[in-house]
């Protein structure tokens, strides 16, 4: 299965601590050499580092290991191919703009037979279920409200959706417009919020500390949300399958368990 | 005012020695220190990178540099803030979704009340006139038609979409779906075609040459634009003012002038 890794704060933060663990799963500590993909939020402004090769050797991989962009939302994803070709087109994160916003989505997961009609507003480029259920679900959205509705709106939305597509299969996914971010679990997600005090925290992947006392300020709030935890001296919480959260400033504000 | 640097070829070739003239004109050997961007198709996937740094200063421009993507077709765009702040949202090139294609567009020049109303598929997400100008295109085609429709029919309609457009301001534009580019010149756009027998080129910019005889194969065709001529050894053609060309494999397909 594929790997996410999603971050959502109160002030933009880099993510170099978290993406140095991380990266080392498409292809050295784990299985997922099928390519790999990042998106920073910087305001209302994105950029998307993708590559087809392996994020272990992946030369893009190395320059956001040494540049460090700070965002408020960031989602990235390894990919272990179910569904469509290794190529360019099939990676994620996927992008598309909604209401003059930016939105991006990435999933773990495989969904059967899952072949909605083409929309009128978004349609898939690629060949994998997952920018199927992406554009679906941007479609739903956009269909149903023409300007951005209210949160609570949105957020119920998003969780109906979310059921209805996951009846299809596995969907673990992260999607944020960079204001905030939705995670939802179908099998295996989990986060942690990282406030003051803040402490020392230990990679699983590698052996690298980071002591974040000496990194943030007071009032610094920081979700990650990753597939399987990334540290492994910090109290993760698993969410729940058929849970659906929406983190903003860095921290969870609504919630949503399946029935 | 900005510059763009395009590039069409019949098999998918690497831009650096391009790119390494080009890179320098944002920030050294010219004055467009508002950021840059560049974006390579790849089949139908296509990725952006993006950087509100001078390009001459940008650890991603170090990254394009060295990582020769292979590509059918490139679009990149050096920034001197004409309207809109210099960030993230209101960098180019631009990316949107339409008939399940990835358009990219990025545009040097600048359009005065150049201010149509929201459209219904697309909208700009920065407060660039340029952003505005590429939603207002992609929103008239993806209105007449819900399918992609025959490349003659398209070439006009871009043709009558630039002269309306051209009408408020300078508009010298690039515009791909990763099969054709579009280039249109307001004032300054120059092309060249690199075919067999393939000689060597020495850039403007740097005391750079390549001897394209030892990097190509005899069917090789690639076509550059770009707003002023890369090289001082060949002959670039500049496009009058009002025309449009659309080039596909390498080569000019279509061409209008205007009336």
């Amino acid at each position: 299965m594929c790997q996410l890794l999603g971050m959502n704060c109160n002030i933009p933060t880099d993510i170099l601590f978290s993406f140095e663990g991380f990266h080392r799963r498409g292809g050295l500590t784990d299985h997922h050499a099928d390519g790999w993909g990042i998106a920073f939020f910087e305001q209302k402004g994105c950029r998307v580092f993708l590559d087809d090769k392996p994020s272990v050797e992946s030369p893009v991989a190395e320059l956001v290991r040494r540049y460090p962009i700070k965002s408020e939302n960031v989602i990235a994803h390894i990919r272990k191919a179910t569904q469509g070709k290794v190529n360019l087109a099939n990676t994620h994160p996927f992008m598309r703009e909604m209401w003059g916003q930016y939105w991006i989505f990435a999933h773990n997961g495989n969904l059967d037979n899952f072949q909605p009609a083409p929309g009128q507003y978004f349609r898939p480029v690629g060949t994998t279920d997952s920018e199927q259920a992406f554009c679906y679900l941007m479609e739903r959205l956009r269909a149903k409200w023409a300007e951005p509705p209210e949160l609570e709106a949105l957020f119920a939305e998003v969780a109906a959706l979310a059921a209805e597509i996951r009846a299809s299969g596995v969907f673990n996914f992260m999607l944020s417009n960079g204001e905030v971010l939705f995670a939802h679990c179908s099998t295996h997600l989990h986060y942690i919020i990282r406030r003051s005090p803040f402490n020392t925290a230990h990679l699983v992947d590698d052996d690298v500390s980071v002591d974040f006392a000496t990194v943030t300020t007071p009032r610094d709030q920081v979700a990650m949300i990753a597939t399987q935890p990334l540290t492994d001296n910090e109290h993760w919480t698993a969410l729940a399958p058929g849970e659906l959260i929406l983190f903003r400033d860095g921290a969870p504000l609504m919630t949503r368990k399946a029935d």
